[in-house]
């Protein structure tokens, strides 16, 4: 795999086209709100989530990864894609290639979960196991990629995958216009990064805050350190959020993010199980971090109408948080 | 409790009346799809999904007890309300008096899931604990009755609740006008009355089959039989549907209602789970039986444009029925 170049052109225009391209091939997610959620918040102004756990493959990677197969010339498309993942972005990239009709590699650790290897055969894709190490799949992609000459459509380190992840909080600023803040997790960055660039040139005075799990907090330190530190990770049941945040993606959360907090691991739980209950919504450990923030009191809430995107739905419900700590 | 009348009068009028009165004090809820359950299913032309697991306390529950609490006159009003409820009716009857701002009494068995009773709580009811037996709820709020003048809402023995529990039809037909049969659980039947007489009175040429576990078939049995028949019941995971059906409940199912189909338990934690993992949404056995249905075959799906209530998502996430099963 390339090493990926520090510069990255993206902009807002790029999120737009992105939209127009991946539209009528996702979900148009609904923005929820709950007034459970809102009285327990009473400093804010208002919650507004971006459902996200509603898009296809159950994840807002459905948009990046469409995004990327679709702006694909068709000599290139043919030649098919190649990922490595343990998690929704394979799944959406397994979608994207089956709907454009191309061979999709998806490289995935040897102990993934059944239901992420079942979602991607569902749709297709060729799946090649690997050991359980970062290196592992990277060297396993470039492999498949030398082999069948596919493309490769990294996660996160990719301007059409981010852009196509900037636009949920595009459609969620398009239903709640006037929103002060907008929340949303960080791993790769990928998400975040188009979502700062797309929150702030569609509203320029919205401020955007990360938030990363305690236990896998590289993003916050490198934010605060202001270059890319790489962390040893402590386990985290936010299994979206174990990867170092990407070479390409830093510079542009450096440029428009306003914070990165992080939450423990309870305050995830805690925030996962608050919002199954209020909201009657499946929503995976990852999604939560953002409402773990602010019962967490991590965020300044006060007076500020909030967007938050719930990234995903994907959870094995034979193995619930709540379950393992009893 | 008084015996209630073999005779009850209720028309599509009273529902219509029931929708204005309570509009402004409950959630409209959404009717979603899922392009998997639909491609599960292809005999259909599709499943709609109207959503009352999103509906205030989680249940459709709110729309009847709102609906029998305003249209009570001031002084009547003024001396409370009381009910007996194990579930979603006690929480519903307890959020509608605080809203008119009246006592409640809700009798509940001594065994009642802590949720529950924190949820009544949360309302500022009056809690009267009592043995966990249908003859000691009725009798206890005989008593509470008798001690405090309070008017008695029954959870389904009570025209208003019936009326109430019918809009929710209303609203999927004004969304999705073109249904070719609406599936809804039974259990003390008020619901299926209220969404027969809506549906039938909106849509002539509407199916309404009702679906009631295997564990709980007094309804099915007493529509085979031509009369009223109570059962002595098994064990159901689908605690909402354990009631028997009501005697002022069952003339307006005879008359209304075109078929009763019953399905196994693994059938519902089956439909359950595949709701949850699919939809991404959280609905609580009761809710999925009429989807249980549709994966046992049980009903004639066959180009049918298809409606389903999906009545409540209040769950334990402690006790999940697939927990138990490993």
């Amino acid at each position: 795999m390339p090493s990926p170049s520090r510069s990255i052109a993206i902009d807002f225009d790029k999120i737009r086209e992105a939209h127009e391209r991946i539209r009528a091939r996702i979900h148009r997610t609904p923005v929820l709100t709950s007034s459970r959620l809102n009285e327990a918040s009473p400093a804010t102004a208002g919650l507004f989530f971006k459902c996200e756990n509603f898009q296809k493959i159950g994840a807002f990677k459905a948009r990046g990864a469409t995004n990327a197969v679709f702006v694909l010339d068709e000599a290139t498309a043919r030649r098919g894609v190649a990922t490595h993942s343990s998690g929704n972005h394979g799944t959406a990239l397994a979608r994207a290639a089956k709907l454009r009709g191309i061979p999709a590699h998806i490289v995935m650790p040897s102990n993934s979960a059944k239901v992420k290897i079942r979602a991607v055969e569902s749709y297709g894709a060729h799946i090649v196991f690997c050991e359980p190490t970062e290196n592992a799949r990277e060297t396993t992609c470039a492999e498949v990629i030398k082999k069948t000459d596919a493309t490769l459509i990294h996660s996160f380190e990719n301007e059409n995958v981010i852009a196509g992840q900037g636009t949920a909080v595009v459609e969620l600023l398009e239903d709640v216009p006037d929103l002060d803040l907008v929340i949303c997790p960080v791993g790769g960055g990928g998400l975040l990064s188009g979502t700062a660039i797309a929150a702030k040139s569609m509203r320029p005075k919205i401020k955007v805050i990360a938030v990363e799990p305690e236990n896998a907090d590289d993003a916050a330190q490198s934010f605060r350190a202001g270059r890319r530190i790489v962390t040893k990770k402590k386990f985290t049941i936010a299994d979206g959020l174990r990867t170092n945040v990407g070479e390409r993606t830093f510079p542009i959360i450096q440029h428009y993010v306003d914070d990165i907090v992080t939450v423990s691991e309870e305050a995830i739980v805690s925030a996962m199980r608050t919002i199954w209950e209020t909201m009657k919504i499946v929503v995976e450990p990852s999604a939560a971090i953002p409402y773990a923030a602010i019962q967490e009191s991590k965020i300044d809430i006060r007076g500020k109408r909030i967007g938050i995107i719930l990234t995903g739905g994907n959870v094995d419900l034979d193995a619930l948080p709540w379950m393992s700590r009893r």
